[in-house]
């Protein structure tokens, strides 16, 4: 018999609103056994169904909601359901030749990611319950949306807390991992196998379109450029000069070969710096660019580095700003769920006053909306974008 | 000799950081005499300059800053350089066949609006230190941007605060005021003389785009329609219904001439409703709609209206939100600059909660971009626009 769980008094449906995931510390009591990954059914204090979820007692997110129809059966079905929702919405929404297929508890699928670049899909299982369900998600991919090969890549660390083994690898017979896409234009090898996370940031696809009215005519400096996506899109857009840098040779390597790629190599070039450091010096040098386009790694992915990262955050815009020509451009941006809206304006304002730069905002994006944001699951925003002239 | 204002101490041109307003609070002491509308300097208690800008001590926003250089005389050229930016940049990020051409403090001319429609321009001077410029700024809309027709249209109840009596007509020779513009590839009639503000809402003009895709092949529900704007966007784009109301007949009647216009008065209708109150009805009858969109006006323009404010936009949230289907999509906005992103956003979810539907949030926008929000001019942010999907 599946297992109740009881909450505490006073969380009921109306004060979870949509959040789907259940706190250990939420949890008064429970009836009937259970193992770790079992689907079990949630009651508020007064023994109403709020929902039905799996269970990991190893995490602080100990259940996390999949239905609230207590009818409903967690089965095949159930995720033919919940990925044809999926694959709709984005074909209202966004070009679908490569796009986030399934964005985690935003699509009511919480501890899975599948991103879809052109026929090849990559899924990413975070939590131990969702990880029961492999077989079926790739049946569905290849029988329901045609996929010509499926790859795993749970090589993250976040596993470890659900007790699951980090993993990578093919889930249908091998293919060649290295399949090109195209995105507003901009043509790009996307490295399955071994790019980060699952070979390509999907989130930026509407920003760097964004850019490119900016972008027209300018000499743009393109900060943590890895692939290249933002400095490749400055180029299509006609910037007259596009330097793009980043701290891995490895990530220069293969952004210049986007470039070849697109026919771009003369306008778009890349080199290896430490952009804190280099910034720095270019900024002594007086240097300057029309567009300096800031897109660092997430200087925080918990709570208790909230105060460091806000320094990185202050640090790189304060060099980033100095390098903007007057009336020129400051794009900036933090993909850090921690980072909220409010701390990164905080920050940039700080920034600003340091420079003694002023800035008048042309746009405010986040995450594209294959992304989408489930309100009350607060985590799924995590990405803020800001196009800046500095007047 | 010119006049020269000294702050209280703790306020200093960092402290400011691209505030152009400085409150009769703020000021310690002054030297030199003044009349109200001049031109005076600025300073921080240790005697720093400050900036220079023109004076109204009726105003509790008692000094406005036109420039931080010291050496800059307010004349013709400081205007013909400030037009030229402004236009500059409007060129560079937006379609400039109609549009805001200027947007006072964040275009560094406090007191003025310019909205451009087509050849035709309609200013708005809200205060007295503005008010002085009024020959000057026509004179270069005529001869460097080769206005066809300025029209004033200072009908505008703030310039009472300034000691000035509500004005409208024409700067230039007459012309024919009803005017035609294309935005988004829908056409309008736009009444420079009798419309509301200037004639029309441009601040909507790339939201109206955002919502394209979504109103495909939809029934859309467009409340506080007003002269059938996000309505005719969501026809262009191809809905299969769109039924657009305001409580004013006139522009229920103005709407139906701009569908026409389109040819599209076979999908896109209008009707003369009250939105409260119809859409409270239409729920009971079990109405519903794939799309509905809530545009309403400010339903607060001061800090003291809020709580009234946020009631307002809670009721209207709430009963639209109950219109949409299941899977379907609000849009929903507040252009009011007091309703901050934190409280309408507090306030969605309100309604969000009571209607029991969640929220799935596609996009987040502010007001398009030739409406620039200036950074420490905290009034320039006004428009807050969301797209959900109703899941």
């Amino acid at each position: 018999m599946i297992s109740k769980f009881y909450l505490n008094k006073g969380i009921t449906k109306k004060s979870l609103h949509g959040r789907p995931w259940i706190y250990i510390s939420e949890i008064n009591e429970y009836d009937g056994d259970y193992e770790n990954g079992d689907i079990v059914e949630v009651y508020d204090s007064k023994g109403i169904f709020i929902g039905k979820g799996y269970i990991n007692d190893r995490s602080k997110i100990t259940i996390r909601i999949l239905t609230k129809d207590i009818e409903e059966e967690i089965n095949e079905n159930f995720f033919r359901e919940k990925l044809h929702m999926a694959w709709n919405y984005r074909k209202k929404v966004i070009d679908t030749s490569s796009c986030r297929f399934v964005f985690g508890e935003a699509d009511f699928l919480p501890g899975l990611t599948i991103d879809k670049f052109e026929d090849y899909y990559v899924i990413q299982i975070s939590t131990l319950g969702m990880d029961k369900y492999r077989d079926v998600i790739v049946k569905l991919l290849v029988e329901d949306f045609g996929a010509k090969g499926v790859y795993e890549r749970s090589d993250i660390t976040t596993r470890e807390i659900e007790g699951l083994e980090q993993k990578k690898g093919f889930l249908t017979e091998p293919f060649d991992t290295m399949v090109q896409i195209i995105e507003n234009g901009v043509k790009y090898y996307v490295d399955i196998e071994n790019g980060q996370k699952t070979g390509f940031f999907l989130d930026q696809k509407e920003n760097r379109k964004a850019i490119h009215r900016i972008c027209k005519d300018a000499d743009v400096l393109d900060c943590f450029t890895h692939t290249g996506s933002f400095a490749l899109n400055a180029g299509i857009a006609g910037a007259k000069s596009v330097l793009g840098i980043d701290v891995s040779q490895h990530a220069v390597d293969f952004a210049r070969k986007n470039a070849e790629l697109n026919g771009l190599s003369d306008t778009v070039k890349f080199e290896c710096h430490n952009a804190f450091d280099i910034l720095a010096d270019w900024s002594k040098e007086g240097k300057e660019f029309d567009v300096v386009i800031l897109d660092p790694p997430a200087f925080t992915k918990s709570r208790d580095t909230i105060k460091g990262a806000k320094r990185g955050y202050k640090e790189i815009n304060l060099r980033g700003l100095k390098m903007v020509k007057k009336g020129g451009y400051l794009i900036t941006c933090s993909c850090s769920h921690y980072m909220s809206q409010e701390l990164l304006s905080e920050t940039i304002m700080d920034a600003a006053k340091d420079a003694k730069r002023q800035l008048r905002q042309v746009e405010f994006r986040t995450q594209s909306c294959d992304h989408p944001i489930l309100w009350g699951s607060d985590e799924s925003y995590y990405l803020k974008f800001y196009v800046f002239q500095v007047v």
